[in-house]
């Protein structure tokens, strides 16, 4: 995917709750100044707390891409969203959207896409030639995410890592493998959408040969202890041929995202299994801390518990929201 | 996918050379009595040692689908092969491709399918609308063939057992994951071509509930130790929650296929993790044999070498061409 040209005007639509926005949201938090407002039509129940413009305005401050950062029901596209897609495209502006369905595929999109000379981008939908994978070396090193579970925390831990080394005058990219981090990166590709074959050979195009002292952060996906998506993790995992690894975790998870009969894998078993199979492509691989989404416990049993795996595998231990993530960029030279 | 009907017409085209056939020609091993006859075009390089008919003569013989079981350079679709094609399907046949192209996406052979209201069978394409695994516990018992590489006889050894056991009076299906056992099958699901999130759930798809007694026999596909393909091995091993595992290996195999820097697993380090990560989704996973493709040694040697692993590893050892499957189908019952 070429890369997105922010900034942006967030479209919401009429989403029903905050939580269909959550993806605008992770945006607006990670980059508020790419926001310049947000679209909303008659009836949204969402607000990203940023000033409300209207198409026009949007393109007066230089507003280059419309994100459709939101989940309908259904997966279609409501009429009257049609209406103001055509009309930003109109306004000379391009369309990045999360929905299921393709922009491309709906006539009056295409067509106003092709009149104006604008781009579509499909996140949800890579588009690019992608090689098999070749488990090859190459230049440059590589930080992944894994973790316990779906959704506990490997994107907000991988944005925070690429910050803080980016403040610290490191050498870093942050490489999306989702939806949202696309958004916030501007390109990715979304690597549970990849055709089964080349969920490997996708790492390695997004992240390719650079300069030795360079990181490439890459966002994580899945849990290799997850009955529906393992096989996407370890694609990613031998895409990635991770230098350095970071387990994400959710304590107070009670079971496995969507399975409710599988419990979360003990700590130490996830990361010995992700050890032995990251050592497939890269015989360095290790790990280099522990990012534990605490806000589900107090401040003291979290820190608590923070201060006991820190004791256990003697590796710095955060919570990438609370404490920032400074101890594991330590560990990264 | 719903089920190709046989007999088939085997067209080869004007293929280059045998090997573009291995398709076919494996059709024509397994189902010999659905192959009623081959059709080749002026130059073709390609023979199935079965009878060449006409389009004419095989409908007159019953035939239902022209079977395009063939690999051409470059991946289009030659323009006389087009009209052969839109001839079988004026003639009243369905059409089952195994190329990289989509049948319907070519006007002419979308427009004769319509007029005719045939099918078009695309194996290389899943169409189903396949949801993500869930990992829950299902009836019947699934055996599962795991390699340890590419190309190592996985299709060969689960079709085999498939004979053997119905042979028996076992009730037993070959659950197809790739386009050849596909054709053989007359359905299935291509895995590799699955979108990553589905993998698991496309094979839970293909190995639903059944009688406890009855066996579904699975196809495997690529390796764990595999850097480009990984990840569908994973997803396959945790969608199909086998019973019984069949290790397959080629012993004078110097390299992982297609990666030259990549060794081949140990045997044992590489059933310890297709065991590892199998009991995710059932606990009960064990190995019951081993088949090898001895092919490259001699018989002496290939005798040698199957004694040698049936004493290591205490378990049946075969090969499922030379010595057949009998002694691994005593394990299941």
């Amino acid at each position: 995917m070429s890369e997105m040209k922010h900034p942006y005007l967030m479209f919401l639509g009429d989403v029903g709750d905050q939580l269909g926005a959550k993806t605008a949201q992770g945006i607006v938090d990670w980059r508020p100044e790419w926001c310049l407002g947000q679209l909303r039509l008659d009836g949204c129940q969402a607000d990203l707390g940023i000033k409300d413009i209207s198409i026009d305005d949007a393109v007066a401050a230089g507003v280059k891409t419309m994100v459709i950062g939101i989940v309908n029901s259904g997966g279609f596209l409501p009429e009257h969203w049609i209406d103001k897609i055509t009309e930003a495209l109109d306004a000379g502006m391009d369309i990045a959207s999360g929905l299921h369905i393709r922009l491309a595929d709906v006539d009056a999109i295409r067509d106003a896409a092709t009149r104006n000379g604008r781009s579509l981008f499909d996140v949800r939908h890579p588009t690019q030639d992608i090689p098999t994978g070749k488990g090859t070396d190459r230049p440059g090193k590589r930080l992944l995410a894994v973790g316990t579970d779906c959704s506990v925390g490997k994107m907000y831990t991988t944005l925070a890592l690429e910050k803080e080394m980016r403040a610290r005058g490191m050498k870093v990219d942050f490489c999306a493998t989702g939806q949202t981090g696309i958004f916030i990166a501007g390109n990715g590709i979304s690597i549970d959408a990849v055709v089964a074959d080349f969920i490997s050979g996708a790492v390695e195009m997004l992240t390719p040969a650079n300069d030795p002292d360079h990181w490439d952060i890459v966002e994580g996906q899945g849990s290799l202890f997850h009955p529906s998506f393992a096989g996407v993790s370890l694609g990613l995992l031998h895409g990635a041929r991770a230098d350095a690894l970071v387990l994400c975790h959710e304590p107070t998870r009670t079971h496995m995202r969507g399975v409710p009969e599988y419990p979360l894998p003990d700590l130490k078993e996830c990361m010995d299994l992700n050890l032995a199979t990251a050592r497939l492509t890269n015989k360095e691989a290790r790990f280099v801390g522990i990012s534990v989404n605490t806000s589900g416990l107090s401040t003291e049993k979290g820190d608590a518990y923070l201060a006991e795996l820190e004791q256990k595998f003697d590796l710095p231990c955060v919570d990438a929201y609370r404490t920032g993530v400074a101890s594991i960029v330590d560990k990264l030279s």
